[in-house]
């Protein structure tokens, strides 16, 4: 089955994260590969290093890409991105994991740090041995035609338009 | 903070438990109180349970309300509601828990098995100690209106469409 989480809204890391609660809870293996983001700082990266255990996750990305003071090449992230995939490939091929989750790889798509062609082959080459669980907003709608499942995260009311700023163990 | 995870779509329980690994990889601890729910053999759980750690999580209802064979009286799942909140309430007051998840309130409140005038009673007298989560689809407006932040998980393609059923470690 491949999955999707987008949108604008909060919520899809945390569900993704959430999937993998419950199919570790189930005895079944899943392997997170985090694009984009590098901040090991993230509570669910403590969590799963903190207690050994059916959940891995791996943050794979060089940071912001051309914004908050990005000053990497665009080509160092397109590296990293590309490594990703890769790695997730070959792990989801080992046969090991029932889940692999793809967080923010919607995002590297939308910054072309990844082409759609070579996500789609991904995902033709590891179905149905694994679940995926693609997140991120924006999701292309060649994606979206490949998927089975979609969720849009749609936000209704957000606090950071009242001025109240990111909070440990809230927003990461 | 109060925040609600509303919706059609899926995402809305994993999403509150993928907050409740990431307030508990920062060392926080987190209570998931369930309503409606009484399904013991969810993976997240079964994943709690096998770990001692920092996230608890109660199913605290009776089951479906009114359908699928229930012939439990109404009065029973209101009881159980009620029972459920006050559970929260209190273990809310002891200054324990960094968040608190209420999960299927929406739909407890929309079935008549609590009062809205209550859970926001409950709201005001735990805020600003707890953050709250409050989850279920068809979340009223007067819960809307005290939220702080409010994400509604759309469904946009689902496979139960396409006959696949409830697979364990995705579903459960």
């Amino acid at each position: 089955m491949v999955m999707i989480l987008t949108g604008d809204g909060k919520g899809k890391t945390t569900s993704a994260l959430g999937m993998a609660m419950r199919a570790a809870g189930q005895g079944k293996r899943v392997l997170m590969v985090q694009f984009i983001k590098d901040f090991l700082d993230y509570g669910e990266i403590k969590f799963c290093k903190k207690h050994p255990r059916k959940i891995e996750i791996y943050s794979m990305g060089k940071g912001y890409v051309g914004i908050f003071g990005d000053k990497l090449p665009l080509s160092e992230h397109i590296k990293a991105a590309k490594k990703a995939l890769e790695f997730a490939r070959r792990k989801g091929l080992s046969g090991r994991y029932f889940m692999i989750i793809l967080d923010e790889i919607n995002v590297a798509l939308k910054l072309k740090l990844l082409k759609i062609d070579e996500v789609i082959k991904f995902i033709r080459r590891l179905q149905p041995k694994v679940h995926l669980v693609l997140t991120g907003r924006d999701a292309p709608k060649k994606l979206i035609q490949v998927a089975d499942l979609v969720t849009e995260m749609k936000e209704i009311k957000h606090p950071f338009r009242k001025g109240i700023l990111a909070q440990e163990g809230i927003e990461y």
